[in-house]
């Protein structure tokens, strides 16, 4: 959050979203911010995401709708709202969130408690927060908000147009992208957990590699990423990770996966591209889910196992979601078995 | 922690959590500080919850003995320490405890290395810590304590006799009630975890809500709770949540709730009023737990599910507890099913 | 991470590791740094744990390759690497990353903007980054490393040779031994989850035990301690915790033990010396887990359940290993059960 509203027009907004007024008030109407159909008020835009709740919508108090096209037609009848016709209101809704409240910028400077080593090269239009510390070498590219209280270990690279949010923790040498987004207290480049045992008791496994997060990831609050145990980590772009998730030492994740929070992903595990994976996932150490699979909630995947492509999955371990969910429907009814001699 | 201890009599103390001096030693002798029956020396007070545990007790060296109703007549031959007698021992004890070691209170100061915005409003008596980031139009109640390296963001409004630990953060604009306490890295008013895909990928769903804590709130260390998308998120008076939760944007949970460690809730889901849910369950988004239900540790709740008031139920995904216990059974003896063909 | 690198012949890498110069290039060829055997390149060691890879490591560029005792001589034709046979090739890497990669020693330094009791006991080998926050009476052992925004409160004791990563949070009085590494976000001494209900609500039972972190244990980032209720919390030597771990007050950890990513440990629970926890896996209060017992990941473990010295055990609740795969394969042929009648 932290946005700053700007004020639109109705017609400014349907060009935005590649729409078209279709009905009710004025193209000229000021819009000022998104809103809930319940909560909106005058100056707010609302969404109908399907046609069959434009019935509903009538009570809404917003100014513009955003609507299913095709449908301002069937809808008998007055609303009190100018409608906007598109192809996917949630979608066009997103989009014009972006514009009335971007996210806040902050002018570059650096505030005089940010401890920055010399040796740092920091780009002119960079905000630097109170009480930030940059180790030295580290690079911070154009446009990139650090938060209060967040460290940049030796060597740390950050690309342009990231957001640093307060108490953030990249260890040294670890890289992202541009138009990162780490939410507050995200940790990148801890040690990996590996160790050998012997007599005494464990000897750390080398964590001297490091971890890469590409362009347009966004990381969740207090979630881990860990470095490389020799190699990299890596998250794709476009991939968006919730709060508390943890990623082991070399994994690796496709472009534009999203992970619901709290899933943990051991070692050297690989996520493919386009992959969904809910929360409260367990993840095994060298397993695959392949592109565009989906993972259930509280799921759990083997040491080793491979999810394929485009498959739907969900328990522990997993399985394929009709055969987990017959076994659920047989659960369902009181019974620990579909056997007939127990009805 | 880091608490004051203080000296009261044993009278004091009975008449304090309501019960009466009923056996052994004498009602004037200090007590300092609480203690378990093990480890108490002389000046501790400890606590017998049942009578069966009172022979157990005998050999305890603390001074003073809460111990229930009724008991003291029974329990033949002599207690070094002074019975009280209470209708609630471990109730006694917890509030004798809150007022022997009270909860330190710093006096009103704000340290010369936070940085504070001129536009924000610290009463007198807040203690404002080492490092300490205070944003634009902040407000912070009275008594408050706010330790060393939190951040709180622009409008964000914090109560009366508040503990907020180290290195909390508080997003722009977030409500903090009175007497509310966040232990060390607790982030309040991050992203909700809502996207819209499209061709190209994601676009952030707007999250523009806000979070509203209320009275009397605990919040373990490092869990998150997430903004409203559009609307707010909201955990009611004097709710209690454990370490490493997770709440999701717009959840709504009602008041005298205790959620344990690592429970993760999705967006919009409702927790009614008086609901114990247990550590490490999920709840999928738009579910409802209502008033009074108990729900099992590692459940996981469905999207939309709900649970009926005052129900107790386990698993994955939830059903009745006796109806899981059931199940448990046939597979706690080793077979898949009960099906008898199989003995 | 944050290593410092050194340079050491294969000759005296082989003495370091206890095995010997067996074949291949020349004993005197120097070696810079650890590397797999698919990344490595001149300078470089890497390790093959098992003959059956040898051939597989042909390919290597490194310049020494750590391989199974008595592999040598039936490895036909010539590698570039020069190859040193030793007892356990992992264990060897391990250890010779140690020397290799030392972790960053900062020299004895407090930065100016750190703040420091004048009642701290701090030796004067100890390094205190920027913005640390170390309170009255707290004492820092010889060549200890408190990393950038870190807060000691008051009376902790942090013993010698320890690293503290940016951000961790010490409560106050809670106590670390000789070597302690706490990634960054570790959270120790948090209140723990405890309380008594009375009609007006949740009243906390006493939190004012302490915390006690034994030599030797690492704790991954963003992890939660929580004090002792009454008495401590502790962790035993060598013990190691991965990222995202609670551990509940009066927990037991016994020595070496072992406990992966977001796991979480209910109050007064044992876990004895040996030990390896799985990911994700739950425990009840008043549970133990015996000496040398291993939980599988996701396993969910009742209330004052004890699970046997040496036993291996999977699910929820725990089964045996061999009990559990049995139920899984049944699940895993897509039936809810084995009953023939259904096939």
């Amino acid at each position: 959050m932290n946005n700053e509203s700007k004020r639109m027009t109705v017609a400014e907004l349907a060009a935005l979203a590649g729409g078209r007024v279709a009905g009710g008030g004025e193209a000229g109407v000021l819009i000022e911010r998104v809103a809930s159909l319940e909560a909106a008020e005058a100056g707010a835009i609302s969404f109908v995401e399907d046609a069959k709740f434009l019935e509903g919508a009538r009570a809404s108090r917003a100014s513009c709708l955003l609507v299913p096209e095709g449908t301002c037609e069937t809808a008998g009848g007055e609303f009190a709202a100018t409608l906007v016709e598109v192809a996917r209101p949630k979608l066009a809704f997103a989009l014009i969130a972006e514009v009335l409240h971007a996210p806040r910028r902050r002018a570059g400077a650096i505030h005089p408690t940010a401890v920055v080593a010399e040796t740092a090269r920091i780009e002119e239009s960079v905000y630097i927060g109170a009480g930030v510390v940059v180790g030295e070498r580290v690079s911070v590219g154009r446009g990139t908000q650090v938060l209060a209280g967040a460290a940049l270990e030796d060597g740390a690279e950050v690309g342009a147009e990231c957001v640093l949010h307060p108490n953030v923790v990249l260890y040294a040498g670890v890289r992202l992208g541009d138009r990162v987004v780490l939410h507050a207290g995200v940790v990148v480049g801890a040690d990996g957990f590996g160790y050998v045992r012997d007599a005494a008791g464990y000897h750390k496994f080398p964590q001297v590699g490091t971890v890469v997060v590409e362009d347009d990831v966004e990381i969740g609050a207090n979630s881990c990423v860990d470095r490389g145990a020799l190699g990299e980590t890596r998250i794709g772009r476009g991939t968006k990770l919730d709060n508390l998730v943890h990623v082991g030492h070399n994994v690796e994740i496709g472009e534009r996966v999203v992970i619901a929070a709290q899933t943990g992903i051991s070692g050297s595990t690989v996520i493919e591209s386009d992959a969904v994976i809910g929360g409260q996932v367990g993840m095994g150490d060298h397993a695959r889910v392949q592109a565009g699979a989906v993972v259930g909630s509280k799921a759990g995947i083997l040491p080793g196992k491979i999810v394929r492509a485009g498959a739907v999955v969900w328990g522990v371990p997993v399985r394929p979601l009709d055969e987990y969910k017959r076994l659920n429907a047989h659960f369902g009814r009181g019974r620990a078995c579909p056997c007939p001699l127990l009805l």
